[in-house]
């Protein structure tokens, strides 16, 4: 048996950060930039208003107050989206709207508050001071500032700085396209009704969700019989236009492991026992020439999803140029519950807010913990991870949890 | 003004969860359950071998050791996906793999580890005890259980439960459809180049990445101008197949406030000061018969962005049935800064863990914080929000954190 540590080590030197791609603006939000975003613009563009008001020489109003207002002429309004460039003189003003450009000969805006909103000529009852209300052309951005950095995740602020500096297609590391295959003859579609012996293909509809979940293009192939042909040809399907190919079933110790058999003959994809409960048998290795990365997961549900969080999703992050490892959250063990000797844990469980100030956790076990039981599988929020050396957890004992559904979602 | 409790209140009262609708299964991850979901099948549909070895009655195992084997004539291999009924008698055994219907007459399941894996006759060197390695029918889900209630989060382990018990449709609360209308005739589409006065509608593809994230799918309008006929004529292609709206700029005291004079008239929208910063100027109302939320958004970036977290996402996540408030984190602010008296501060911050444990996070300001800065705005993890009862924060101080960015992301 080799360790999570090793497999997983295997895997992250194994797989790659995928190559640039130009995406259009809204389509590259969640994948991270591939290139330092220098602006060939100022921010403001241009020196502009930041309030409803008027523009006015500071020195012309120093000394108005209520009691002693100054009365100005106006020369006009000028709304924010004018193209024109308006000038003004000692002791003249211009009606102005936020982001306007400020007149030539303007240096501050008297807010229309401030004011007795006059068309023709304005009574002005307070002071401002000079650069008052006004946002200096390239305040915020100079022409030639790096303004996001490689590597930087694209969110919607990300992509409003990258519109406002002109862009509207950007190079990002794009999400690995993923192929989910599930192999085994007992297999139906959902919606299909079972006969003897016959089991839905859960796993290839969880599988695809999960690869969803984590922010990936996915297709899904469904039912692939367990004879080595068909598999073959399944695997020729599925390497098209693939990034990444995980597979569920097929790779125990039977008979009938087709998905063992067919890749294990490939000569690049290696099959272990890894020490970890649920979750032993793992293959991993690439194909295409070592471009495609292949995860076969086991058969059991509750294997196949942990060996997904595991496993495929640090490596489908690390493609796409994202930290491979997800944050992780400490809680405190709810009660008493054993782990096997020499294997690492991965508990479900339930989360539930603790104490009065409700920001610890307890991490109590959800339901049946058997590697085929959907039940506690679908109510847990997270998986508590139990070191291998570890063979029972006490109630109070820390324990670091790996999120299964956002925090948000648990009561 | 009226604080932000009495705005996001009467948000709340206002917007409805909306009616269910049915989807395909995977097309109903990320929403929410409108249904409890009763298993019309047993899980499993059959008892099944919980490994690949021979199915045996423990009785005639029950001495078997290595020094004294037991062997036992092998009727044949039951394959998973075997839909034929096998039966045995006693002193027989069948070979048999993982998730393959146990044979009538057989009550255990010897892994074939512990034997020497015959073909016609299969020698066993342990006992096993009535009951190992078979998965009774039903065990985990009888006929007629709920495996899933209204309200449960469709994530990849909820799709598998469901697909397990048959589903391959599903009756979820929907996102609702918002609409991201700009107005402005200052705005240019991005990668134009900006003339004298002009200004990228960074605005508009914020809101619609944002309107993304939090999961709902949205359609942009850009460039409205800043006439009264034109927002009129938008609005009605704006409510068509929409579930929400919401507007950027236009709703200040300017004269060429369109969105505030057009939708004033309406009757049905109501414009108010927060007390907020930033973020001031806002607006809410519900249009087309009571049915469609209006969000008036101030033109400014930042408030516009703080606008959309604080008032826009929560109203979303109810319509789609989902909890409104975001978790928060708690951090401690890493330097001083002063926040306006009588408004609560939704200040920009930068997150970083502290402490050898790396457990407690540090909260300090994100670079410029002007409400039309989108630099800062960018590199901002998260949203301090400051009681509006304070004017300083010091220091140590404990302050409540609304992320803008997923956690993992945090160096």
């Amino acid at each position: 048996m080799i360790s999570i540590e090793e497999h997983l080590d295997r895997i992250l030197q194994a797989v790659h950060q995928l190559p640039p791609r130009e995406e259009e603006l809204l389509a590259g939000r969640g994948c991270v930039l591939a290139e330092d975003v220098a602006s060939p613009v100022a921010l403001p563009g241009f020196t502009n208003s930041a309030m409803d008001g008027y523009a006015v020489r500071a020195a012309d109003v120093s000394g108005a107050t209520g009691a002693a207002p100054v009365t100005l002429p106006v020369l006009g309004d000028i709304p924010a989206g004018s193209t024109e460039r308006h000038t003004m003189s000692a002791g003249e003003c211009w009606r102005i709207m936020t982001g306007a450009p400020l007149p030539g000969g303007a240096d501050a805006v008297v807010p229309v508050e401030l004011t007795d909103r006059g068309l023709e000529q304005v009574r002005i009852d307070a002071a401002v001071t000079a650069g008052r209300h006004v946002r200096p052309q390239g305040e915020d951005v100079a022409v030639g500032d790096v303004v996001l950095q490689a590597g930087t995740l694209l969110g919607p602020r990300q992509v409003a700085v990258l519109a406002a500096v002109g862009r509207d297609r950007v190079r990002v590391v794009p999400w690995p396209r993923v192929v989910v295959l599930s192999t085994g003859d007992e297999l139906i579609e959902p919606g299909q009704t079972p006969g003897f012996g016959q089991v839905v293909d859960s796993n290839g509809l969880m599988l695809t969700a999960a690869v969803a979940a984590v922010g990936a293009p996915v297709r899904r192939i469904g039912r692939v019989r367990d004879d080595d042909q068909s598999f073959r040809d399944a695997l020729a399907d599925a390497l098209e236009g693939a990034d990444a190919l995980v597979t569920t079933g097929g790779v125990s110790a039977g008979a009938y492991d087709t998905v063992k058999a067919v890749l294990s003959r490939s000569g690049t994809v290696q099959f272990d026992q890894v020490a970890m409960q649920p979750g032993k048998p793992q293959g991993f290795g690439v194909l295409a020439d070592g471009r495609v990365p292949v995860f076969t997961l086991p058969g059991n549900p509750v294997s196949a999803l942990v060996s997904f969080e595991v496993f495929v999703a640090p490596a489908l992050r690390q493609m796409a140029g994202q930290p491979a490892e997800p944050p992780t959250l400490e809680a405190v063990a709810g009660h008493d519950w054993s782990s096997p000797e020499g294997r690492t844990q991965f508990a479900r469980v339930v989360l539930r807010r603790e104490g009065a100030d409700g920001v610890d956790w307890t991490a109590d076990l959800a339901g049946g913990q058997g590697s085929h039981v959907l039940g506690g599988l679908a109510a847990a929020h997270a998986l508590a991870v139990i070191p291998a050396e570890v063979t029972q957890v006490h109630a109070g004992d820390q324990v670091t949890c790996r999120l299964l559904t956002p925090l948000g979602t648990v009561a």
